[in-house]
């Protein structure tokens, strides 16, 4: 940057022919994180979270302010240090510049702007979906809510998944899986509702519906172990995954294969995109069809998800 | 823009030529203003004092994202309109585009983070002043001071000044005079912590010093009545200002002049950066000698400014 911290604001030099990609997102303590959470923990996943909206755009993140506001009793060298630590972590590993934002007295909340860049014209949007194109989920589903499970509700649960913990406290924003998407997928999101709601929002802003298979779902075991028969709905419902669902048309799906070979991506068709002849209602609940394995459309009780505390 | 709300994030067409000015601000409710605060004078301070950095850096504001948290018994309709409204209204009066961010519950804070660009080159900075250059600051000082006292003791006050309270909660922040200073003003801040404080950061970072004049600094008649013998150390010390304090090289100072001229600007001189001879100290105490209606220095007892709750 060509002026950081220090002056009334930052002065950044953006790059010509790339367009700017801006997002902002807000934890709360005992709304996105349980007191419980350590600051180290609180800066991995507000960050983390916010890297997830730059990758379902496949825009490179480049910059980001920090507005800190912390209550007297956090307000010490050791909780800024855990905190800073995580965040400056994460930075460092995306070529991030924290590039102002401040620290004010009061109850915990993080607030995070990022700015990144992508080449003009080629954002991964909600909006492009069509009749016929394959969708497809990176990673496993169903990680996020078992990890908020944990992290809520500790004591009582036997042994802790470190694994499912970490999924929660850090999500890993698909930030180069985005990247090599762009010019491949027709639509992208994050899922941080949850898969059927965030399809939902692909189907909604691309005027499409969709048509997903239960048997389709990539689980991981220790979720599966978990969840009991709850597993499906979790992957269906369960937010906070921050993994990417996209869609591809035909004439993508070779370039998306070799993209999966190249990079071993891991990346699981899931459904499709339904044909045009099917009538698209505008109503959300009606807009994604999830077939048992039997190939029987299954009744969605929860569209999407609510966050503890609320 | 190219995209705003309703994807993941928003996708924004920079300038050509132009660099990026970025700012984040937040206030939180006890902190940075009372309880008492309405909906719309929260928002309007809010917007208000994050543009006030843009103005300093000679940068037109372009986008903002804003996050608001908000708890449960103010998550209605009348709040939410009289937030959005003053927000609203002033983003219109500067053309500025809202792009993202989101609604969460809890603790009242709201975090505002403003883009802005500026021709390559032509930000107003902190770093620019030079021995010999006069110190000019725009409006009148010590109007923030008095209205923050108008704004959390109003019962205790007989006759409460709109204007006064109107300064508090809608610093008008010099946003086309910032932009009339590019190429003229050599170092430029917005006056947020006070002038002594904020001409000091001009210094420190610029490794000058300066000495300013009591009996040349603008104080209105209003704060002058309310604030008795307290007036001059009101101007000197008091914060929430937003005014600008710039320095000029004498090779400018007749552009300046013209500029006050054609556009009216209420802008007032008020003293110097001392010449290269006199010791630079990076004491912050030593870097603004104050003299009073004799000539003779000042002692300052009280560097920039605590908000109050703090």
């Amino acid at each position: 940057m060509a002026l950081g911290i220090g002056d009334d604001a930052a002065l950044l030099n953006s790059t010509p022919g790339q367009q700017l990609v801006m997002a902002s997102d807000t934890l709360v303590e005992g709304v996105h994180f349980p007191a419980s959470a350590s600051a180290g923990q609180i800066g991995s996943r507000a960050l983390c979270v916010n890297l997830s909206d730059m990758a379902a755009m496949g825009a490179t993140p480049r910059w980001f302010t920090l507005a800190l506001t912390l209550p007297k009793e956090k307000a010490n060298n050791q909780w800024l240090a855990g905190f800073s630590g995580a965040i400056a972590g994460i930075a460092n590993r995306y070529n991030l510049a924290l590039v102002g934002g401040d620290t004010t007295s009061g109850p915990l909340t993080v607030s995070l702007t990022l700015l990144g860049e992508v080449p003009s014209g080629d954002a991964l949007q909600r909006s492009g979906a069509q009749p016929g194109d394959r969708v497809f989920v990176t990673g496993t589903l169903g990680d996020g809510v078992a990890g908020l499970k944990l992290a809520i509700n500790e004591n009582n649960i036997e042994s802790v998944s470190d694994r499912l913990l970490q999924r929660f406290y850090s999500p890993y924003p698909q930030i180069v899986t985005g990247l090599r998407l762009r010019r491949i997928a027709s639509a992208c999101i994050d899922i941080s509702d949850g898969l059927v709601a965030d399809l939902g929002h692909i189907c909604q802003s691309s005027e499409v519906s969709a048509t997903i298979s239960t048997e389709q779902l990539p689980i991981a075991e220790d979720v599966r172990q978990m969840a009991g028969d709850q597993a499906v709905s979790w992957a269906l419902n369960g937010g906070d995954d921050y993994q990417l669902c996209f869609t591809v048309s035909a004439d993508k799906l070779a370039a998306l294969q070799r993209l999966i070979e190249q990079f071993e991506l891991d990346v699981t068709a899931i459904g499709t995109i339904d044909a045009a002849d099917k009538a698209y209602s505008v109503e959300k609940s009606g807009l994604v069809t999830v077939l048992d394995r039997n190939g029987d459309p299954i009744e969605i009780h929860q569209q999407g998800y609510k966050h503890f505390g609320q």
